[in-house]
């Protein structure tokens, strides 16, 4: 993909760009910045994030994160739903008009977090078939941090932090931030496996650097893998 | 299973009996009734529907009948989100417990209901094979009306029905007894074609006689399919 040239906004199809990783990477602030950066070099972009993008996802959202314990494939089967609901209605429609979309998490992050809970990846694989037609993204940005790292600045949330809105929803605490350590130190595991395993799709960034460091990272992993001027 | 003998209400593993049809078809009625009789002929007896059954499954049914509409594959998966609680968290438990399972509504309907918009069998069946773990009912009750007598029915739950507590929150109205006529035509064929292909499961039930009639017709069904006296 990224040898395709890219001569106009509109061409053919967009280009589809994830971000992974586990709490407190930084994904919703890095997200905000790369579509900015896409936007100010003239393309057309979609920012959104997981679950949700839609008010029918954002609805199955809603039960993820606010309730619980769900049995492992009951859990992955509403988060299929709600991608489901938000590829068909968003993403490949702006995908096909020739737009960029930035998605602040996408199926890794069901392998990474169900899979922790002991989903079989299988199923994951069973239900991402099901689901996604084939679409994956054409890059992956893989937000690395140490857990400890993470879980400090996701406890910092409830506080003042720097050139955060404290009125964006989806920086409040939720359930899958709440689980211990452990859970969330597989949770890395299964990201930096992930991005082992698919070189071409996946960048691992030091998420643990400065914002701006971050943030420069990803623009070199965009222009390198997706061929644009940033 | 209807050769296996039935010395001991809690005997080994209990039975599964689930009852299908479209709306109106009269099948929260039928099951209070076949409950009590099952529970009157001393066995231990849990009554359910679907979707629902669990507090989660309970909040997944709010979404697919108050929301929409959703993609077909979501709605489906939805459906089987709620199911794989149900089933997990209630339904296996008490059949392990040698108890008697009957049930409003189960897979059948995702295939009938969902089918009848568009999923194709094909993803009904791999959804099924990631949820259900080979369970199966031992019977399945299709209770089979015309049509246009079950909206009239539906219709009138708005009124007075005799003998039918208005308190019951399954009875409202929801967005599957909104769709057309149509729609509720193919549903009707849907079941009907599931009855016919598994005979050993299912039992069609003509559900426009009246109402002690239907259930003396279930009762029978279930003394000859399951070796139980009622």
């Amino acid at each position: 993909m990224a040898a395709r040239r890219h001569t106009s906004a509109m061409a053919a199809r967009g280009r589809f760009i994830t971000l992974e990783g586990g709490e407190g990477a930084g994904k919703s602030t890095q997200a905000r910045r790369l579509a900015a950066a896409l936007a100010g070099a003239g393309l057309p972009v979609l920012r959104t994030r997981e679950p949700g993008g839609t008010p029918g996802a954002e609805r199955i959202r809603d039960l993820l994160l606010g309730h619980g314990p769900w049995d492992p494939v009951a859990e992955a089967m509403l988060h299929f739903a709600a991608r489901r609901e938000h590829l068909v209605r968003v993403i490949r429609p702006f995908l096909d008009a020739g737009g960029w979309v930035v998605c602040d998490r996408f199926a890794d992050s069901t392998l990474a977090y169900q899979g922790a809970q002991g989903l079989p990846r299988e199923v994951w694989a069973r239900l991402a078939a099901l689901s996604l037609e084939g679409l994956s993204p054409d890059l992956t940005l893989v937000l690395d941090l140490p857990v400890e790292a993470g879980m400090a600045r996701v406890g910092n949330r409830g506080g003042a932090r720097p050139g955060t809105s404290r009125a964006d929803p989806a920086e409040t605490f939720d359930r899958y931030e709440g689980m211990g350590r452990r859970f969330h130190e597989a949770v890395r595991e299964a990201f930096r496996a992930i991005a082992a395993a698919e070189p071409a799709r996946c960048a691992v960034v030091d998420a643990s650097a400065p914002v701006e460091e971050v943030a420069a990272a990803i623009g070199q992993a965009v222009r390198e893998r997706l061929g644009v001027r940033l």
